[in-house]
C-alpha cells in the first residue's frame, strides 16, 4: 500500500509520499517512494511511485541508466536531454511499459497482476512546474487548475479533505497543512499508509525547492494530528442531533 | 456503486444505505438498497446491499421465496422460521452461494466477475441487536465492540470520521449525525454515491424501529452538511502554516 499526493497550484508544486510498503500482511517495511529523477541547472523532475515496488524500482532504474535509442545508435535516452515536462512524462511512460514487458510479463506467468503508477511533477527550463499522473500501462494525463490534484495509491481516506479544501488559489503553506490532514486521515484508517512522509515543494517563481522528511517525531505533523482531532470532535458535537431521534 | 453502513452500539443498531446504482458511467439509477427482509412481533430482519444488483437482488427474491429444505421436503426455509440472527446469517449466506453458482456462473461464463455483498441487522426474540457483513462468497463475521461499525460498497472516504469519533457508547441520536457527516463526505467525493439515503435505527431497549427516508431535499442532512464544511474550513484555517514554509 501507498498514498502519493500532488498539487499543482498557481504558486507552484507539491508531491507529499509516504514509505510504507507491504508484501502481504506480515512483510511492512519502509522505503522512500518520492524520488529525485533528475537535477540540474535548467531542470528538477521528482517522481512518487505506487504499486508493485519491484516494477516501479525497475521502472526508476530505466530512467537513470537510460532508455534504449530509437536509431539503435548507444546514445540513450535521458531525463537530463528532454525539452520539457511532457516529453519527461512521455519517457517515464515509455520505460513503464519496458518494465511491464519484462517484469511485468514474468509475474504474469505466474498469475500475479503487477503494476506501478506514477506521479510525475517538476519543471524543465523557464516552463512553470507541471505534474502528470502515469498509469500502470503507461499512459498519463496532466494536472490542470480545474482539479489542482492528482493522487495515486490508497487515495479515497484522504479525498473529501482536499475535495472541500484544495483549489488552484490555495497558497503553497495551507495547501501543504491540508495534505497533511489528508495522509493524517489515511494513516489512522489504513495500516498500510504510515509515516515518515517525503515531500518537495516548488515554487512557481523561480526559487528553492524546499525538500521534507516528516518523522513520526515531526512536531509539526503531530501538533497538526492533534488538534485537528479535537476540532473534528468539537465539531461534531457543535452540530445538533437530529430532529427524528428526540 | 454503493456505500451502506452499519453501526452496532451499546444503546441499538443503526443501518444507512445510499441509492445510487450505475451500470457503467452512463447509466445511473435509483434503487433502494436497505430492504425489510423480515418483520413480526418476535423479529425485525433488515438487510443493506452492495455490488451486483442482478446478485443482490436474486439473493433477496431467494430468501424472500424461501430456501430448498435440507431434507428434500416441500417446506422452504425462511428468516421467519430462524431461531437467532446467527441462523439467519447463514441462511443469507447459503442464499448468497446459490446466487452465485447461478447468476454468477452465468455472468463468469461471459467473463464477467460479479459478487455483492451484505450488511444484515436485526434482532430475533429477545436477544439484542446485532449486525453482520455477509462476503461475496457468502462467509461473513459479525460486528462486535470493539469495532462497532461495518462498511460495505465505497468505504473508504467515509471511514477517517468513523475511526474518530464512533465508539460502542455513542448515543443513537449523535452515532445518527456521524453516519451521515459519513455518508457526506463519500457523496462529495464519489458520483457513486448519492441520496436519497435509507435508515433504520433500532433501539437495544425494545422499542418502536425508526425508518425513514433521507431526500435530497432534508432540511436537516443539508444542515448538517453546510455547517460542516464551514467548520472544517474554519479548522483548517485555525491550524497554523508549517514553520518550515515561512
Amino acid at each position: 500500500m501507498t498514498y502519493c499526493l500532488g498539487m499543482l497550484l498557481a504558486d507552484g508544486l507539491i508531491m507529499i509520499a509516504d514509505s510504507r510498503t507491504n508484501a502481504g500482511v506480515d512483510d511492512f517495511s519502509t522505503f522512500k517512494k518520492l524520488h529525485t529523477l533528475c537535477e540540474g541547472p535548467d531542470r528538477q523532475i521528482y517522481a512518487a511511485t505506487a504499486g508493485s515496488l519491484s516494477i516501479s524500482q525497475s521502472v526508476i532504474g530505466l530512467i537513470q541508466e537510460g532508455l534504449p535509442a530509437i536509431d539503435g545508435s548507444e546514445m540513450t535516452r535521458k531525463l537530463s536531454d528532454v525539452s520539457s515536462m511532457f516529453r519527461a512524462a512521455q519517457l517515464v511512460g515509455e520505460a513503464v511499459q519496458m518494465a511491464n514487458r519484462t517484469v511485468g510479463a514474468a509475474l504474469a506467468a505466474i498469475h500475479m497482476s503487477s503494476s506501478a503508477s506514477f506521479l510525475l511533477g517538476g519543471r524543465v527550463g523557464d516552463a512553470p512546474p507541471s505534474l502528470y499522473l502515469i498509469y500502470g500501462a503507461g499512459n498519463f494525463i496532466e494536472c490542470k487548475e480545474e482539479a489542482p490534484f492528482l493522487q495515486i495509491g490508497e487515495t479515497k481516506y484522504g479525498k473529501p479533505i482536499l475535495d472541500r479544501n484544495i483549489r488552484a488559489d490555495t497558497p503553497l503553506g495551507e495547501a501543504v497543512k491540508i495534505g497533511f490532514l489528508s495522509f493524517d486521515g489515511a494513516i489512522k484508517s489504513n495500516l498500510g499508509v504510515d509515516r515518515p512522509l517525503d515531500m518537495m515543494v516548488m515554487p512557481t517563481d523561480p526559487g528553492v525547492v524546499i525538500t521534507r522528511r516528516i518523522e513520526k517525531s515531526d512536531p509539526y505533523f503531530n501538533s497538526v494530528s492533534e488538534r485537528w482531532s479535537h476540532m473534528l470532535h468539537d465539531a461534531v458535537r457543535a452540530i445538533p442531533n437530529p430532529p427524528f431521534m428526540n
